[in-house]
């Protein structure tokens, strides 16, 4: 790889080779980063040689990304996921400029296809065959769909509260599932030792520091699709911590590589039934464990693992905090659906349900540009969707009947 | 509209002027079908243009649609969905070559997409604020969500047995929904009641013809990324017969604009306890209403409304057909996700298990290529998902329960 340089740990600096199957520091058990030779990128790769690439995915970064020339291809096509300007929403709001980064549109609906897409890459450069991670449900139905289509083995390991709609995923990408009767801290343990014990390549994504890499890329894109020319905000849903430290670490790849001309801040959205991230910000001291209570399965992480890097992330921007309540995310799923026509899960309205808090606030002005990124398809969850905007009309195949029915609702006579 | 030149009548070949709001014939009220201009199209576009083309959506196209050159753009990013070789899955099935185009990729995550983002391009054309159709469940999801990007209003008549998942997407879109406790041909009546009583624009895809138009682009997508080299045959799942013929008019529209220099033969699947436009190519004779029995609710119509345009694709492709069961179904679903890492819907999944019968029974020789559509998402219908699949392994978080329950099924210990 001619454009890495090494790994470094987060929190002792140490530094050592960018080998496929590298874990967490072998000194003091932080959490490594991908460090890149910047002077290389830029050498190497142009904005104008991007604009005239045809591959529509992820894979369109390789100058930043940590792979080797020789790796084969993943099979699913992962990324490039639609950018929408949400003018309607913006108005809503009450925000000058608002786009919507769709990244429930990937094969197995949601941005942690990123991650997953690069652990499969690493795996077969490491020479292994079976992959094993512990998950709230997206990082696993990801990792099944992507080891599936290239024909590697997968342990997955989910807290039992996960939403049918992932479960159903992992059964069909034929996964073995092992469903935790816990938290999520205690699945991700019971992972951890099995990891161990049977040495299968590791998908989690506060250990493996390459998939904090595939995740990135969905900042590329952004900044690619806002012709390079980035908004003042950058609004993300956070659980575990990789995906905002992914964000942050796709702009400061572009910025250090002169794409890009000055860095958004991030907009740190969790629930307030789990948000100890937000909490530790908003303290300014270091971050305590709390409960997951929150219908936003995919960021109810009460210890979050990859807290330095998100800290870092949000501090390093200057970052602004905001917590949402469970029905300000259920009204932000069917804002977000009337005005774009964008179907988010909670976690994944959960960062337009930020915006919306932040400009009432007063912590995000109204002349402000914003990405939201909704983060997964609101199918993997249609309990709550129905919960957010309600059931159908029911009635017999009769025109007398509708007509009641719309004279209830103000309908048309 | 310059490469359009009228629209005809497929019964009585009446031909008139085609306006946006065009619906059935005038004359005999038989379904009319778009004319084009074949010399037109080769003089302003070749495959050369093609790839050069940035636009990765069903819009790459327009010289092969019947859209207004003022027409505003649609506001998601409907079509262009992968493409991919299914070796493992060749290789059960026991065919030479196979592909899964995965239209499940898509907004609201269906081939639908595609008729749902032409109809509110022409109700725009048309002047119209309101959108209106009956659907077993992806029309309608499709056209709540397009609508709702664009702005518009929409009524919306599903049969109260649409999955929930679907139904839960209508919600959010901020659509109408009339849930009609009845039949399909129950719920298309009474839609056709309303629309004419409001004077909605009609999304019925078996009265609008412009619909057929906008689905037939995933057939002008595969020839693409075939490189123009088409295979022998193209599975379809087939409910109402809008989409086979759709996909028919595609490889016919590339074949007289000289894109694609052989057509390939369709391969019609149906539910075996819905098939009544099978049976009617079987046997030779007109078609019957038959009742709607199958899990595969997006194909269960058993008085399909546009059967005319789908016989006549069947048999001009000397096609084939082929019924297969629910458990077949099922089957194919967990198959085509092991194999593939695609999870379809079960009518996305019957076109692949309708060609692993159709090789079994020798309807179709092992030295074939062929091409099967997953024409909808698999987290529309996890209840069947999960009965296809089956339920995770559920334990407490100890890694005494975890070997105890690898023992039990040969997992490592």
């Amino acid at each position: 790889m001619k454009n890495v340089i090494s790994a470094v740990c987060v929190k002792c600096g140490h530094e050592i080779e960018a080998k496929p199957d590298i874990t967490t520091c072998p000194k003091c058990g932080g959490i490594m980063d991908i460090k890149y030779d910047y002077n290389y990128i830029k050498n190497t790769v142009t904005k104008a040689d991007m604009a005239d690439r045809r591959e529509n995915s992820m894979w369109r970064y390789q100058e930043f990304l940590p792979i080797e020339g020789n790796s084969k291809s993943p099979k699913l096509r992962v990324g490039w996921s639609p950018f929408y300007e949400a003018k309607q929403l913006a108005e809503v709001i009450g925000v000058k400029e608002l786009y919507i980064k769709d990244d429930g549109i990937n094969p197995t609906a949601s941005l942690k296809d990123r991650a997953s897409a690069m652990a499969v890459v690493k795996a077969e450069e490491a020479g292994r065959d079976t992959i094993a991670c512990s998950s709230t449900g997206n990082a696993a139905s990801s990792l099944a769909g992507n080891a599936a289509a290239a024909g590697f083995k997968t342990y997955i390991f989910v807290p039992s509260r996960a939403p049918k709609g992932k479960v159903s995923q992992l059964m069909i990408f034929g996964a073995t599932v092992v469903s935790v009767d816990g938290s999520y801290e205690d699945t991700f343990r019971l992972s951890a030792e099995a990891i161990d014990r049977w040495g299968w390549y590791n998908r989690n994504a506060a250990i493996n520091p390459y998939l904090m890499e595939g995740k990135k890329t969905v900042a590329l894109e952004i900044a690619e699709q806002l012709n390079w020319k980035m908004t003042d905000y950058v609004a993300v849903s956070v659980g575990d911590g990789c995906t905002i430290a992914g964000v942050w670490k796709g702009f400061k790849d572009l910025y250090a590589a002169g794409f890009i001309d000055r860095l958004p801040r991030l907009l740190s959205v969790q629930a307030e039934g789990c948000c100890p991230l937000n909490k530790a910000i908003a303290e300014g001291k270091d971050w305590e464990p709390m409960e997951e209570n929150t219908i936003a399965d995919s960021i109810a992480v009460g210890v979050p693992r990859n807290a330095d890097k998100a800290l870092n992330a949000i501090r390093e921007s200057n970052g602004v905090v905001v917590n949402v309540s469970d029905e300000e995310i259920l009204s932000a799923m069917k804002l977000v659906g009337r005005t774009c026509g964008v179907f988010s899960e909670p976690a994944g309205a959960t960062g337009s349900a930020g915006i919306k808090k932040a400009v009432d606030l007063g912590l995000i002005p109204h002349d402000a540009s914003i990405v939201a990124i909704s983060s997964g398809n609101g199918l993997k969850d249609t309990v709550n969707a129905i919960k957010a905007a309600g059931e159908p009309i029911l009635l017999p195949p009769d025109m007398g009947a509708l007509l009641d029915a719309f004279k209830k609702i103000g309908g048309p006579q």
